[in-house]
Formats: C-alpha cells, sequence, structure tokens
C-alpha cells in the first residue's frame, strides 16, 4: 500500500488574523500503530475556534502547536489498522487528532461511536466537544431554570446553538445573538428560540426590545461589544458563563494579551451579586460524556434539538474555512469531510 | 423622662466624596415602642463602608437613605423599655438602628448577646455584619485550601482582618493589603498573616515578591489599582471573592456609574477557569448567623482568632469618623461608642 497522509502544519504563528500563508499542506509517511494504538482513518475534522489560540505560544491551558506540527483538531473516523483487541477494522470511533487524514492513537483515547444512533459527523458537534460544552457550562455554571432570561452570543455557532436549545428545556426564554439576518431566522424558526439579535445591528436597541426583563444568563462566546452590551442588563444573581472570548481571538497575543481592551466595571458584581466563571470542557467534560450523551440523544430522539452542520469538503479548505470562523462566516458547526 | 433621642440625617446627597455638610445632628423625640417593639439605648454605632451606597440615590440591592432620614446601620445597645416578654430592660442586643442614641425595633428583629462571651461592641465587628461577611464569603465563595495562596485587600479593616485570620485557619498563606507601614504590621505581627502589602508602595514589585506561587483566593474590598495589580496573578481555578470596591464608591452615583473605571479584560476568566462572584451578606448570612457564631466564638477561645476596633467616642463625631473610613484613616472595625 502506497497511501499517504496528506496533512495540514503550522508554517509559522499568525500575527493578528491567520491567512493562508500561516498553514502548510505536505503528503507525510502513513503512521504505523504500535501495539495498544489504532490506526484512524479520519472521515470529519472538527474544526473549532479554540485552535487558533494553539497557533499562538502563549501561556494557556494546553500547550501550541509546535512550529511546523500538525494543526490541533479532534477527528472522527475509522478503524484502518488496530493492535488493540477492543477496536477492529471499520469500526467508527471519536478521538483522531490533528488535520490530517489519518492519525495513531492510543486505544483507551478512543471512544467508540454508532454511526445508527446519529450521523458519525455530529460526535464533532452535538454529541461531540460543542454539545458537551453546553451541557457542562449549563449544568455547573450557567443552570437556567423556568421563566428566566437566557442570553447566547455566537447563537448558530457549534456551540451556542446547543445552549439556546438546552435553555428552552429547561424552560428559559432565550434570546440569541448572531450575525446576519439568515442565522437569526435560523435561531428563531430552527432552534426555536423566543428572540434573535442581530450583532450587525443596533445591539443596545434590540437587547432593549428582547430582554425587557434583564437578563439571567448570559452565555459568553464573543467578548467585546456584545459583552459590554449585555453585560448591564444582568438581573440580581445573574450567571455569566464564560466559554470564549471569540472576538479578541485574533489580537496581536491572542487572549492572553496585555494589551487587551478592558472589561467591564466590576461594580455590579458586587451589588447584583454576579457569578462570571469561566471553564474548558476538558476538566470534567470527559468524565460525564456518558451521562452527557444519553440525555442528548433523548432530546434528539424526542424532537426537541436540532444541528447544523457547516461541512467543507477536502483537507486543503480546511485552513480558508478556518480563516472563515473566526469572521463568523460559517454557519453551524464547521467540519472538514475528508474523501 | 425628658430625654431626647440626638440622631443623624442624611442633610443632602454627596456629590462624590461626603463633607460634613451632608449630615445634619439633631434632636428628637423619644420613640414610644408598639407592642411587640422593643426600645433600645444603643451603645455602640457600627460604620461600614456600604453606608456610603445608602446615602445616594441609586438602585442597588437596599433602598437608600431618604433625604432627611436617619442615616443607616446596625447597632448595639441594651433594652431602655420592652413591650415583648422575650425582653427585659438591660438586656444586650443586636438589632439597633441609625445613626441614633435610641431605636425601637419589633423584638423579633433583635438578637440577644451575652456580654460575658464577649465584649458587647464585638457583636458590630468580628461577631457581627463583618464577620459574618468574612465567614460566609470564604464559605461559599472563596474555599480556601491548604497551601492555597489568600489575597486580602483592606487587611486590618473590619472583615479583612477575619477573611485573612479565617483564610490562616483553612492552612493557607496569607497576605494583606493595607495602607501605610502600620497597618502592615499589624498584620504581620498580631494577625498573623504571612505577608503585607503596602498599596501605597509600588504594588506590583510588592506583589511580586510576596506572591511568587500566584493568587489562588482575592478577596475584593477594594477595586481600582488594587484589582488591577492582583487580577493579572490568578492561577488556574482562582476565586475572587466580591465583598465590595471602596475605592469607587465616591464616585459620581457609585458603584452603579456609567462612567465607573473600566475593569479587567474578561479573556483570562476562559484560559484561567476564574471564578468571580459577588455577595451581599444580609442575603443568606443571618440565617447561618449561631453557626458562624459558635465557630468563631471556638476560634477567640483558642486564641487563634484577634480584632481589633477603632473607637470613636460621642455622636457628633460619626460623620467625620465616617468620611475619614471611606479614605482609609480608619485602623480596625470602627465604632461609635455612645454615652
Amino acid at each position: 500500500m502506497t497511501e499517504t497522509n496528506p496533512r495540514i502544519l503550522l508554517a509559522r504563528r499568525p500575527k493578528g488574523a491567520p491567512v493562508p500563508e500561516d498553514f502548510r499542506l505536505e503528503e507525510a509517511p502513513l503512521p504505523d500503530p504500535a501495539e495498544g494504538e489504532v490506526l484512524v482513518r479520519h472521515r470529519f475534522l472538527s474544526l473549532d475556534p479554540y485552535q487558533r489560540g494553539r497557533m499562538d505560544d502563549a501561556k494557556s491551558y494546553a500547550k501550541p502547536v509546535a512550529l511546523g506540527g500538525v494543526m490541533e483538531c479532534q477527528a472522527v473516523g475509522q478503524v484502518a489498522a488496530s493492535r488493540d483487541p477492543r477496536f477492529k477494522e471499520g469500526d467508527w470511533v471519536l478521538g483522531g487528532y490533528g488535520w490530517q487524514t489519518f492519525s495513531t492513537r492510543p486505544a483507551q483515547a478512543l471512544i467508540p461511536i454508532d454511526p445508527k444512533e446519529a450521523p458519525p459527523s455530529t460526535a464533532l458537534g452535538v454529541l461531540g466537544m460543542p454539545g458537551l460544552t453546553a451541557w457542562v457550562g449549563l449544568t455547573d455554571i450557567g443552570q437556567p431554570k423556568p421563566g428566566e432570561t437566557l442570553v447566547v452570543s455566537a447563537a448558530s455557532g457549534a456551540v451556542g446553538q446547543v445552549v439556546g436549545q438546552l435553555g428552552k428545556i429547561a424552560g428559559a426564554r432565550v434570546v440569541g445573538i448572531a450575525g446576519g439576518q439568515t442565522k437569526c431566522d435560523f435561531a428563531l424558526r430552527e432552534l426555536g428560540f423566543d428572540a434573535a439579535v442581530d450583532h450587525r445591528g443596533d445591539l443596545v436597541a434590540q437587547l432593549d426590545a428582547t430582554c425587557p426583563q434583564g437578563v439571567d444568563v448570559y452565555w459568553e462566546n464573543v467578548g467585546g461589544a456584545v459583552q459590554a452590551a449585555v453585560f448591564p442588563r444582568f438581573n440580581d444573581f445573574g450567571r455569566m458563563v464564560m466559554c470564549g472570548m471569540i472576538a479578541q481571538y485574533n489580537t496581536a497575543s491572542g487572549a492572553a494579551a496585555a494589551g487587551a481592551p478592558p472589561g467591564p466595571n466590576l461594580g455590579p458584581v458586587v451589588r447584583k451579586r454576579l457569578r462570571i466563571q469561566g471553564f474548558i470542557v476538558s476538566d470534567t467534560g470527559w468524565q460525564r460524556y456518558a451521562r452527557f450523551r444519553a440525555e442528548v440523544l433523548g432530546h434528539i430522539a424526542a424532537g426537541r434539538l436540532r444541528w447544523k452542520e457547516d461541512v467543507v469538503q477536502g483537507l486543503a479548505n480546511a485552513p480558508q474555512a478556518f480563516i472563515g470562523m473566526l469572521e463568523g462566516r460559517n454557519f453551524g458547526k464547521l467540519v472538514i469531510a475528508l474523501d
């Protein structure tokens, strides 16, 4: 077999927004699984905003991608060769690694998935890291209650769409913030949110109109102007679930930059007894994956939860798709489909 | 009996820092307790920073003092007349109200105190609202663990001194921030803190020197430059207990001002999984008062917990003492002793 492993490397560290020249496509030899490992042929790659952080050489919760290293991501694929009794050729698995066509992985790092339960790509979205992120953040921090107002930014994105729908299931009134009329219409009509706010329009006026009772839970995916507009609207005992601040991922040195724009004055945190809390899904999420998956599959089966994917064909198109995602040009969970 | 009730009223709403003309001393007639009420002769008044907020006509967690109304505070005193079987003349009680010499209070609003357990004025400090504040904030939010670094601002103040000592009892390394050498020496020698930082000096250099392992818990009493210096030092999973931000209580409209200075960029909240949470002791604290009091009395009896009061004699001196407290001129828990 002369098959190779096409893959995309970090060619240089981006200055601000990534450009195509920051990435390099190469053909590598096919890796060999060691004893206890599995060779996974990737079928779908997950492109997610956190990967922008890995391109910087900055202190963070995870190590940066090395210069010349394979770009990081999770992948869903099928076992191409197994040196572990738990997996056989053809099995679908979650846990492939990197912007590449094949990866070798320790068997215990892989989660078997059943393509009859849901399309395999959903293991990267509604049933994967983004869905788990929504579930963990709402369970541990957001805790929406019936009648409360939950505002979610990046509402049509991989995490936001699940946050809003889980909020509805919990009985909250859900207001989604998204960029453009198409995404707002989607949030209202397909996801069943109660209201939608287009962040390209007048944020303050739209929030006035859609959040007359204030905000109890704000799911923060974006930062910047959206954060500034929502923050003053918190009710007493409001919760701000800090999932990400994509608006500043492209600033000089990412979220850690000393030159990052200032945030809100924290006086209202005392007065209103607010809770502002960040989390990273990998800290405690995967230990609870089985419970999460069962719950969400139940919601899907009952018709209470939908998902939208933005599927881009071909590894070579990953850099452009990723660059577009950071500008909000994707529509739904972004995945790369490999042949 | 021709006794009167000298009291201090809010003469006008302060513009920025209060001045003596914002207060007015008057002699009112002695109030009569109704059935079920008690007339309390105040012995000690508690002056606390939160009372600055009550002088503004701004939306907050509690109603402002009315113009021409009696300035708000808690008082400890003795029953002068009782129309409730639970109290008799001479009993010591916590729960008198206002910058005045007498108040009538519903019997169920009063907590009997035993002067043999501790000096009665401590019911306004280490065994009262400030001590309870420290205990609630550490129990619910700060949760210091052995070996962690706890930084407390306004460290020699009514709340800060208890926070730091409870932190030491929990096994944390405690760094106190205070204004001036005298208060810093006090924190080290009398309170047993591990290090002290004088916020009038070079904050950054002193924090570099005293917090080499970063900060796990920051008790926020002050805001402003101290907050800005501590915030970047949080370790992963750090907790910021938002108790108050006295540095901005005197800005135009208090903490609610739209023109309040910006706060920290919240990017690190995600990356480091920080929890920033505000609380008001009256929400849930008094329901737990008995447990708090027993615990703290135990610490005092065992010699693990001390307190320092700044006692000012005479009602007429209350405004000046209050003004000074907002500038950090008190040293320890500020109480007014009445004759």
